[in-house]
């Protein structure tokens, strides 16, 4: 399979350039200035338009089992999402359930994305411990191509891992040169506000952001950091929502510890006043966890991109149509969490981001793309655009409009957090595995078109994470 | 009992004045200069000297039962040392064992408490949860005289409490209007960071602070300070050593939470070093929790006592003596934890505040009693010299000099951690519920003599708390 | 003269009781429960009333010749407002013209505030710099109780000092034992942005707060922080109007440093939209600087208030009346600088402070008076309420209601940037210097009832500074 | 001219891999594994070694006329020096005496260039103004490949910049699309501190620091940074040396401004005990403004360039020798203020940064090569290695040992301030323009090699600050 894009303008994360870029089976093989190749299976024209990474996003839950229903948009309908919005890799969860042994999980989740038509990858979560734990990490790490672990710190009774799960875990993965992720809220304090509520008879989505305020995460943000620093790990913080979490982050790097930040697009540009919708639905619809927050946030958010303290962005697309959001109608903690989002992230992002002077160009790539590629093990492969890589583009077309909406998206729900938002800047196509993918709002792909992705272990930050761990010792514990 | 102080300078925590003070039947009846006083029945000199409220030791663990054995310094002997050093007050810690009434352990530690010589009251520690506990709370505070409740979030398998009981444990002080206190350290940290030291095989006192890092107190703090300001309570920490917690306390602070730190002397003018004597006797002797600091911990403790960020010193006194230590001979963790220092506290702080221009003689009054007074809701009863004032007085003399050293401390332990340390200033005379104490080298009290000192709730900053909490209703989660 | 004020509650920076208060000849001379006195000449029922110091503005501007005009309230009718409204003394500016000899200028301040009918004392401003301004300074605080000197860093080609001048007028405070203060903006940047923004055309009052924006504050504060830290004097920050100026103080302070920071009621509560309003009059009415400022400003501020980093509260009194606003009506640069508020400074405060749960009634004290005097060295004489002190008080009913309205003030000019604002609590009656002058709306004083307030140099912060300084040296510069 | 760089590990800002690299005629024309060349001129063995891209040092100033003296390495032995130690390029200072025409000293400097051995550029500073001034940065810009003008804060009396220059001149390289730099040190404190050292007859070496506390450093940082802030520019700062400049980079940083900090590899390792050398020599030999600091400035410099608050690094080089040093043998203020380094920056780095596990080769990379590229608008012709690049390269030996003593260094200077220190990684072979410049301790270059590097304005940044800028207007001044 031989693609030749033509006469657009390359974007990466650090150059920016005229150039053909030639794909070959799947891999990138020439880029250049009026490259000439011979014949060719297809050809993009990208006059006018940037030729970027695809995006990769790290965080989404396709057909999650959650809260007593699965997530609507399934490896299928989800991954044509991404395509859609230029988004050509999505790192998702294999989530055990307590007790549940870990590869029985892996290989579950595994046959569920068979039918994905992005690249996809998995992050495995851990929500228990015992030695099989422990011994499945490594194989895991070893034969399966993960590098990350996942620890929910909110949702009590359920998956929550507690200090002592924190502590055995991030130690594993220390060993293991896999980095721990935390998703952190304190789950007590959840707890305890939930049931206060709705003693109290709040009992609708206006309750939900009440039960999680900003302390709530800030209080897990610094516990995660602190628990990573004191054993010698880096961590990563997905979702992170509020200002405490982005001075925690910067607190901890601006002392020397090794931590990295995402922050989700919905976060970015919607604000708490959602929950006060005098229509259930549209509340409710905006039901996930860590909630819509208050303006400061997002400034402190933005901020934090601009300024190096958060590196990725994501959207934790886990989404659940109205039927579904209905379950908590008399219960605010029965709603199931989640908003989607994937499809579209690159846009919202460059309205908001590049448009508005927060972002360059560069510095979209970066967070869309390269900085995920590199924390996770991917880059140069994934979030590049040189020669070898893996030929996941996306041709941006700075210059087409789009209202975006729900009559119109990939995602099965009726709902989208960006409804009726109008971005300057939108994919033109998408290309993934060095095919067309999605096109004009065509999509290419098929059910079963996507490749898994495995990541190695001990990214480039593990050498500088190793060494100072062990000029550390026998003082391991404190620099 | 008539007791005239003649010709002193009056400091306060915001005054200085030449005057006499008068006392009468333990209260303070006069201040003027020249007093024109009849017959008395005792006077003290105190030309050239000055006079200040007696000190409050708002940390100390007299008799306590503590890993297998039981601390060296009991209420006689501690509250001798305690007025010596113009010390009046001293306010202990009831703590129950798990599942142990609090009752019962109140009266327990109550009758303990009969020989002391010098003021005495009680923080009572909430190591467990059940109705019983949230039932006896409520005794306490309206029957007993205790305002404030303390948490260990530190010692697992121990006192250790989980984040579910600090939860019910400060929303029930909120409820009483009583301040919920916490030692602020990550037990399953300090848990994990033990093992692994021992499986080392680094197994002597040099190993306690590298189980205890910095980042292992930062965390709790946080975690403790959030959870407060997410249920609207007002919190304080005892013993801050870092400047983690520092930060922790000046983030919350700044952001309008309600907010009290204390440090203890040792950690102010002691460092790590100690825990590298080749003696194994003298660097067990330091080995506490939290551990002595490196020294940038001490300079961002006194920046903090300077600009406001920390209000109250303490000593954390809790003696135990060589013989006491040798039980962790062979495993630092069983090394049972604690120092002494009541005795020295306020001529530490004198001749490494006061004679080094890091406090003025006012802010000396504020540290050692004032801010305690008011924190505690004692104030003005203690903690001022007003008229009506209890008679709880030290006459200091700011060019007595002494170096101070376990052969003549009035603690029964063979050891103190300010060894050596010449002081200029200390106390004339202790003059303590209307009577001279302490004078000149003489105890004059007898085991006994001490009152037990009843604490209201609801103190000053209440009114605040309060207010906001009801103004933040029904979203009285966040402000 | 006697008056007794009866059954009241006392209520001072620290302290909360029932008292009565009786005062002789201007002072203080009994506080007891249910005062038995004989005859008296004055009687005030202060049942169910709040008795505290009388207020402390520490920074007006009184019948001041400014940008061509002279300012609307002269000394009597200043005066006469800051009565009502419960201040009893206020610390006016003496502002020498460049080159004019400071003691000339201050004897023609002086003259001009013989009609005073409040207490009142004197900053002395430094413009310029010479050797007599270097005699002149030790004359008026050794001679003249002037204790403080000012330094206005904003309005080039006037009173603006430029950095040698602060440097040397900052080394001659601190040799006196005076506190240097300044206000806070870049000179050079304001003039360039007020040409740019009138050669754009933008010339009315909107372009007022753009030609003053956070950072010119910002970066001033942080110059003259760190000039007086270098050299190693405090320094006292008058109108903190920015989170950035906020951010300065703090750095400072949890540095070591001594540092005080003056917030206006007016920066507290009101916001910037008031120069988007259609009324040229009431634009050009709020045109003060620094101006009135976004929203998050506010919240920084009382945050500063609450938690220690700043510790005063005053009102820049310098009213103009609309006709002398007019002067600049077709270039903001000329618009006289300045607005009212001696009156509404504590109704305000209480109003939006205690009502709001920011401040406790004893913080109120603190903020409005007693940390004022202490700063400026009149403590306890005023700003408390103590047997000798200055018998300087308001009566407070927390029960009254009024809104306020230039309708009703005593101010001379048509505005008030409060206007309409409804506050619960109000002062019933004001007493200076022993005497009844404002009860119930009616004004008891007449012109020349004020009395000159001499303040002497070292105030109890200077004896830690000196040790410091003393120290450090002959490394005198750096800690 | 055909080179051959064969077996080696490429190692970028972002990337690592084996691989040769091939370059003809001064530029990167092939990347890759066993590149099939035919015949080449030179062949360089990098097995076992990293190709990394050559040094860029953005600060050096060769032969500089300066207090009285010229400094001893000129463009020839200092860019010999460079080359030596891995660095090829470098970006020099035109300073023009105030009122000497921009012009002519541009052209002067070009002309004492001419003998160079590496690549280079140049900064001109602006340290007067007139509307010449204003023209002549256009034609620098347009003409002459100038992208970034220099600002001396300090040096009263000679070249420093009041505010008044200060602001002018930002305007004017926001105009141009130029980035402004400065020195920042408040040059009155630095004389007035001068002045009282001497008076005090403090004039030895051991004086310098005290003349320069950190508080002189770090207002200056704040106040351009603040100055550039209200403008709309973006800034440079030159060799930040103390925490408070990295806390006020980042707080400006995390408050969305464009922001760079640049570091020294001598304030990095050097500390101020050297001043304390009881040979005058050595401590002469040290003195350079800003001065050496204590230990916990290197810690902040190390943070900020681990979390990215710091982005490059430099070497200020600026060569004494002892004879002209002692110019200032009775007064300090005399003593010509510079150190040299431009060959040691990379071994030391390496050392202390990676070897420390501070930083991965990556970042090293990063903060010695591509950031300084990217930030002077260099990127990728320089800072990178991709085809079509420049073949600055450097050929580093991970495994290779040195000490460091000026009897072999390449600097004309009979001291070095990194004497005695054992380096393990050091260059094997520098190759400049496609030529080996230096191998294995033999320099191939002769005076005149050098090219000089003509800087493009608008680099990647401007993009966001424009549209900042632009988003702001007419409310220009404040976001």
């Amino acid at each position: 399979m031989k693609l030749l894009i033509q006469g657009g303008t390359v974007v990466t994360h650090d150059q920016t350039y005229v150039a053909d870029v030639y794909c070959v089976d799947g891999k990138i093989e020439q880029i250049g200035l009026d490259l000439n190749i011979g014949e060719v299976d297809d050809v993009v024209d990208a006059t006018g338009k940037l030729i970027m990474p695809g995006g990769i996003d790290p965080h989404t839950h396709m057909q999650l089992p959650f809260m007593g229903t699965v997530a609507a948009d399934d490896f299928s309908s989800g991954t044509a999402a991404a395509l859609a919005g230029g988004t050509t890799t999505i790192i998702d969860f294999v989530i055990p359930a307590p007790q549940q042994p870990l590869m029985e999980a892996y290989h579950q989740w595994r046959d569920w994305a068979e039918k994905a038509q992005c690249n996809y990858s998995f992050h495995v979560a851990i929500t228990w411990w015992d030695d099989s734990v422990h011994a499945d990490m490594k194989t895991l790490v070893e034969d399966y191509g993960v590098n990350s672990f996942k620890h929910f710190m909110a949702y009590k009774n359920a998956m929550m891992a507690t200090d002592d799960i924190l502590v055995n875990s991030f130690s594993r993965c220390l060993e293991l040169g896999a980095i721990p992720t935390v998703h952190a809220e304190n789950g007590e304090l959840v707890y305890h506000l939930q049931q206060q509520l709705m003693e109290k008879g709040i009992t609708g989505p206006e309750a939900h952001p009440m039960s999680r305020p900003a302390k709530v995460e800030g209080e897990a943000a610094s516990r995660a950091i602190n628990i990573a620093g004191t054993l010698g790990a880096p961590i990563y913080l997905v979702h992170v929502s509020v200002e405490d979490s982005v001075e925690a982050i910067k607190y901890a790097k601006n002392n020397g510890q090794i931590v990295f930040g995402e922050c989700l697009a919905g976060h970015l540009v919607v604000d708490d006043s959602v929950y006060q919708s005098k229509d259930w639905d549209v509340a409710a619809a905006h039901v996930m966890s860590p909630p819509f927050r208050p303006k400061k946030h997002q400034e402190a958010l933005w901020n934090g991109l601009q300024s190096g303290v958060l590196q990725t962005t994501a959207t934790d697309h886990c989404a659940f149509c109205a039927e579904q959001k209905a379950m908590g109608k008399d219960d605010f903690t029965k709603i199931p969490n989640g908003t989607a989002g994937v499809e579209e992230r690159l846009m919202v992002l460059w309205e908001k981001g590049v448009n508005q002077g927060r972002l360059t160009p560069n510095e979209f790539v970066a967070i869309t793309s390269a900085n995920t590629a590199k924390i996770f093990n991917l880059f140069p492969s994934k979030g590049s655009i040189t020669v070898g890589a893996d030929a996941d583009l996306v041709v941006w077309d700075p210059n087409a409009q789009k209202t975006i909406s729900s009559q119109t998206h990939y995602s099965k729900i009726e709902h989208s957090i960006f409804e009726g938002m109008t971005v300057n800047g939108m994919p033109d196509t998408t290309i993934c595995a060095g095919k067309i993918a999605w096109q004009q709002g065509s999509l290419k792909t098929a059910p079963g078109d996507g490749q898994y992705v495995k990541r190695s272990p001990y990214a480039g930050y593990y050498q500088s994470q190793l060494k100072r761990n062990e000029l550390a010792e026998p003082h391991a514990v404190e620099r």
